[in-house]
């Protein structure tokens, strides 16, 4: 093989390390793709390091034991977090978002691949600590969301549905109540397979008023064994006070949403201003 | 600001390209990134070009023009890519994933953000040359796959739903024949304001068998007087031979598969062998 420069071996290591998120690679790994000496690659990652840390661009951590290696977390700084929260905030109070009933249009927003990832990055950076198995959400709206989290924590989606479907094989199959005046009884079905006893749920959805469905993920997990780590959503309502489940981390908060007048009153929430 | 080395400047732009597949960004945007001429950026450009090509890990063009400037696309060398999908095959080939029915259980393969990731890149490298607006799925499986396509070509997803959702607002819903023996009626909405006439659609699905859903989701873009530029499929089966919708491609042929013999004969369609 030819010799490759280091200028060339930084770029392609950044690349592969930035699309494999939070997974750990050997330096052994990239001293074969390189044909270059162990001193060399971690003289690479010093260099890389820099670099990320100066543009505020994620975290290259060297992670040391017999697992050991070098891992790339896409942590926005403080000022760009907020500076991106504060644009999607201002893109979720654009006249006319705003449904009958006091919905608000969001999935345009979901679906788009940036602001995905965006959102991704910010929920995972919660929960790294809280070293999740897996990912877990509800059918349908959340799915980009909770895809990019996972895909930022380097673990599978498992996704919830309302039906149990035949080409998921065995199923449990559980009710739970929803809607904010908790006088509606839905049903949630998850595959038998996708869970293991023992593994860290990490629970993530779009939205949560009541927490109704956020609670049947809960019982679901119960069901499973599994432990649940952590809950985040993009959005919650300010109102009720009281949800169904504790320690739900929101991006945003829906202080009022009123089709009559019109008024659409969404913000960061406080940990992220 | 600090003088920025070459070797940390390709780290950090190969980083920013790869995360923002397909999108186009001007040389200006690093020429103020870095505080560099533009030339030195040119020069970047020449070198990332070399070392991603020498490593199969993705095109660096620049585009001229107006809204010129340079952009990175996932394009896997044949290689890699025939590797990776005869991997996948094996995968699907296990024993245990066949269901009563002779369905293929594969939900873990999809939403495993590796593997759509790789799933993503494959189908997008068939449809850069058709330009889509947006990616378009029906929920809820095929979501991940969806999603990483839209993602590797930098368009939003749209997701059909099963039935349409107040806080989606108004939305059109058709009737579609679905089951191989074309004998069941299911519906499908879709978010009035989610598509634009003369917009150009690429649908995506995880499974097809008779077309069904592919033909109700084509049906649907006729509504919106949207345009549709492909379909892929992640796996379609061999029969019928004849499919509702002509000109799909798949990444895999599902020839057989029989739950009574344990048989599952899945493999890499011939155009990526």
């Amino acid at each position: 093989m030819e010799r490759i420069k280091r200028s060339e071996r930084l770029g392609v290591m950044l690349s592969v390390l930035s699309q494999t998120p939070n997974r750990i690679h050997t330096l052994g790994e990239f001293c074969s793709m390189f044909n270059a000496a162990k001193s060399t690659i971690s003289e690479d990652i010093d260099i890389l390091q820099d670099a990320l840390a100066k543009f505020g661009m994620g975290e290259l951590t060297t992670v040391a034991g017999a697992a050991g290696g070098v891992r790339y977390r896409a942590i926005m700084d403080p000022d760009t977090s907020r500076g991106a929260l504060e644009a999607l905030a201002a893109r979720l109070r654009e006249p006319g978002r705003l449904l009958p009933g006091g919905f608000l249009y969001t999935s345009d927003v979901i679906a788009d691949p940036e602001t995905a990832g965006t959102l991704g990055k910010l929920l995972a950076r919660l929960y790294y600590d809280a070293r999740p198995d897996f990912v877990l959400t509800m059918e349908t709206k959340g799915i980009p969301i909770a895809f990019m989290t996972a895909y930022m924590l380097g673990v599978p989606l498992v996704i919830a549905r309302r039906d149990s479907h035949t080409y998921e094989g065995p199923a449990v199959k559980i009710n739970y109540i929803a809607g904010a005046a908790g006088d509606r009884i839905e049903t949630m079905a998850l595959a038998r397979r996708s869970v293991s006893p023992g593994q860290r749920a990490l629970i993530i959805d779009d939205f949560m008023k009541g927490g109704g469905t956020i609670q049947g993920m809960v019982d679901m997990m119960r069901e499973f064994q599994a432990e649940v780590v952590g809950v985040g959503v993009m959005i919650a309502t300010a109102k009720p006070v009281e949800k169904r489940v504790k320690g739900v981390k929101s991006l945003f908060t829906l202080a009022e949403a009123d089709a009559r007048t019109g008024t659409v009153d969404i913000s960061v929430s406080p940990q992220f201003r």
